[in-house]
């Protein structure tokens, strides 16, 4: 039984909208790198998987860095001369620069602009900015709001600190059949913005809850991690288990409604580029597929050279490069179950190759086999439409000469994974070939 | 002397009528994959040239198959309540679905429409239609017949016969200078269909004359074989001729006017590839290139992995994809003796790449040789034109390190291959270049 | 400090004017592959730079040539019946077949017009035409003077001498931190023609000059030589230098208002051909790129088989393809200032990348090294934009694996040369990378 008809046996439901209900659940918490709305996070991701919480204590040395003080916020403001709030932290925490520093004090208008961050382009929209490693404060707001302030005292508050404490991630490990891992990792360290990435933490947990429930042929390890500190932290502390990925993918920016982006490892040709690309090229009409860079998510820390890892990542939007990219526009209107669905189902196409791929050899390599008395070809010779089907069955005989994987052969014929898997399966049956790899 | 020069010292008439007038001698035959028809085929080629006729008994094994019974047809018609006959074998081959099992009844109309084949998009033709390996029986006929049948009693006769016998087959060998040989393989299977593939049988019956009448370097084995059957039975009787193939081509659908259409070997980078996408490059404005697939005619014997052969397919129009594909408009009309012709003259121009390529090492390596004074350069300097014949002789000087054939020169410099093997000649004869391979 | 610093801090001034001052002074020698134009040309060179002058004895065995005698003209006029000199040598050098024998004779039309060359397409243009290896005489003129000849007895005179004497070349080298050279190569035997190759030469002689006045890491050789002839010269006498030539160029036709058009070597990967393409990138919105062919200037002997040279050719109009080429229209209004002074700082920004290019490891290989903390990253984070200075950053970092070089890096990045090394060597300043290769 493949991966496919295993999964739809013990769950065939929909998820476009459990997983959007869970977005929403985390869609207020106000998280960053560390800090209590993190551990809030992975709270309610354990009411569905049973993810290890690991709290790493600040000052930690992690490769390069190291964790920083635990930053937490309880309120912050900016009130006018009248005493009125202008801007409320309760409202969205967007407002505030993520880990600003403390601090409670009377400004003018000329000080209080130096803090301040606008999106003229977009004046109804509120940026999100940090200040991880620059002792700074700051507010976001509108540029409608800003443009309207007068020239007046303001006091400001902002109730934060910054104490010793941890740095926490969440990691949820399936054992497999054999030791090889998937790494899937998200980053959880954005507030509320619901497609950067509480999309992608959604869809991972989903798939990590149904994948729990088969027997998997390879381990699967999912992380929800700080961006870049978490996956440095992570490495850092994991490099007996580095060597054992296999096959990696950055999840992020899945629930909006552009076109799928997979952006290629280092290499450049993993087997992982190899399977993203097949898989969407049957999956949807159009997609992108982006050179690796060493910018973008914690691609950039599993692609370093001293790792140089087989992980890719899977987007839509692409990471910078849509306007409602790190600001209040990235909110639950701009996500869709239908389009959240898609991205799981993708991601089980995507596991489908990686746990049903395999090399046969043609056991009667010489000259075509009858598949006619194996009951395996059509009656009537002569019609010039060839079925599909029958179409897979010669593929696989043909390249099954122990150079090429099921993968390969889907890729050569242009017919899908799922459609070579289930004629290489009958191929077997009847003992026309034989797995030599995987 | 060249090759050219040799083929036309000898015999330099144009071939396209001879071509055509062998091929209407074929056309009324009634062939399948074994019986009579082959037999009355292969004795009216043997008048042209003294090919060995094989007999391979019923029943033999051949790899994963066996040699089916022999198969022989007298006659078939259909008579309506009337008892006059409103299909007869007899005004066209095609109206019997070929190897049908002998059958004498009377059937009313909703059972002999189960036994009917037509082409509703094209309904004034009679669909070719086989059935060799399950026990059936059919009739072919047009759609605008089947629409005008009546519901009443039809009396259908098949007067056909499956009894122990043998498969029948034609082979022509010519021995060259080395053992290594090339194989020219058609099939010859097919009833009243002209392009497919009397149009191959014809071009390659007038290739093997020629070619026996000059001295060749390589051998040449020309097969005569039914499809599929044929050369799986050729294989598995011939171990030890196919490790010598070096080269070869399935013919077929050489007579229609669609541009030509190269079907690559499975690996895709054979020699014959290079040589064949060469020459039509030189040959004609246009042509196509397809890359190998498992299905089609006999290529996907040759090319099964066990044997993997250096095996490509030259045609016209592509298997399948031409309305004219298996009916009764694949007829002599269909086909036109300038294109058969054409068809010849570049099988003749990939011979002689087969037949005349070779390696030199220039002599004279460092910086160029003085083509002046050895009368092959022009006299006055400065012109901004410079002959292709000049270019031919400065390629060849500059590319003969030992790791390019004059394919190879011909390939990166666009020059055609025949003006480089000439200059290459010259460059030989003034002792520039010697000869390190071939 | 890198190449373009250690330039502009000993000159900064544009060379656009320089140069072609220069070409000017040279422009009224009749030049050819020998004699005392040349000679009047390494002349003029040598006032800017100290180049040392070859002669080369005539009949001396060069490779497969020998060197001709040489040839010196005085005088050459044609006069028509009234004695009036229709033709001058002294209006133009091109008027004569350059490498003329001598002659003194009257002839009527008839004979006259075999020894006459003219351009009816482009009727007012004197056409440049040489004979160095047939004893032949001629004249050029336009064709507008051509048609107006009357049929009368003419007196023509050539007043030139071919005697034993030598070939004239002129070498400047300039001692590098290291032996492996870099060749620039142009040739000086085109009489008044100002972008074939006056331009060439003139750029070169600039570059030597600016060159020879800061320290190099590879040493320069430049050499002004009669086409063909001189480099088969120069080849043939200097056996033990070939091998040290890491970079080559052959520079012509730098003067004109045409794109840059770059011909690849003979190998088409070598490490010149990958630098000029990435630099001309960067340099001009559009240029063309030429694969290797065995015909043009002297790229022809670098490139023969059995030296295989990696150099390969910098022109703007392609050799033999505008109209001016090799005519009278190749004047100095055909050549501009500001494209020669373009040209120049191509060349300069070719030799930036030979000289500065380095291969580093990263010494934190495993995740990215913290840029915040050693102050070379941007303070507020979340911000879309990405300046490129920080991308050359980061993909330093990245591929920096000892695989790839600087400009490897440069290519995969789209990020130009000069920002790229300015990025490694604050990396290297902040002992983030180390240098391992040049």
């Amino acid at each position: 039984m493949n991966f496919f008809e295993r999964i739809r046996l013990i769950d065939s439901s929909k998820k476009g909208e459990d997983i959007f209900n869970l977005i929403e659940q985390m869609y207020p918490i106000c998280r960053s790198i560390t800090g209590n709305g993190v551990r809030e996070t992975l709270s309610i991701i354990s009411k569905i998987i049973p993810i290890i919480i690991h709290e790493i204590p600040s000052k930690t040395k992690v490769l390069d860095w190291e964790v920083p003080l635990e930053w937490n916020i309880q309120d912050a403001w900016i009130k006018n001369a009248k005493g009125e709030k202008i801007v409320d932290f309760k409202n969205s925490n967007l407002h505030v620069l993520n880990y600003s520093i403390p601090i409670h004090k009377k400004v003018n208008l000329q000080e209080l602009k130096e803090h301040l961050f606008t999106l003229p382009d977009y004046p109804e929209w509120i940026p999100y900015r940090t200040s991880y490693h620059d002792k700074e404060w700051g507010f976001c707001m509108s540029y409608n709001q800003f443009k309207e302030l007068n020239d007046e005292i303001y006091e400001i508050k902002i109730d934060s600190k910054h104490e010793k404490g941890s740095l926490t991630y969440g990691e949820f490990f399936i054992k497999g059949q054999i030791k090889d891992e998937v790494l899937i990792s998200t980053h959880i360290c954005h507030p509320s913005l619901a497609n950067d990435n509480l999309s992608g933490i959604a869809v991972s947990v989903f798939i990590a809850d149904i994948l729990s429930k088969i027997k998997t042929k390879f381990s699967y390890r999912f992380l929800f991690i700080p961006a870049t500190i978490g996956s440095i932290t992570w490495l850092s502390l994991n490099e007996d288990k580095i060597k054992k990925i296999k096959y990696g993918l950055v999840l992020n920016l899945l629930g909006d409604s552009a076109k799928f982006n997979y952006k290629k490892s280092r290499s450049g040709y993993s087997a992982i580029d190899k399977i993203v690309q097949n898989c969407l090229k049957h999956f949807v009409e159009d997609y992108g597929v982006l050179d690796f860079s060493p910018y973008g998510y914690d691609e950039r820390q599993y692609c370093s050279p001293g790792y140089n890892l087989p992980v890719g990542r899977l987007s839509r939007s692409i990471y910078g490069e849509f306007p409602e990219y790190h600001n209040s526009a990235d909110n639950l209107d701009f996500i869709k179950p239908d389009k959240l669905e898609e991205s799981f189902e993708l991601l089980l196409s995507i596991i489908h190759v990686i746990e049903d791929n395999k090399t046969f050899i043609n056991l009667i390599s010489k000259g075509e086999p009858q598949l006619g008395k194996r009951g395996l070809y059509r009656k009537i010779g002569g019609e010039s439409d060839v079925k599909e089907y029958q179409m897979a069955l010669l593929w696989i005989l043909n390249q099954s000469d122990g150079e090429n994987s099921l993968l390969d052969i889907s890729v050569k014929s242009g017919i899908n994974f799922n459609l070579i898997k289930t004629a290489a399966e009958e191929l077997e049956n009847v003992e026309l070939i034989k797995a030599i790899k995987n």
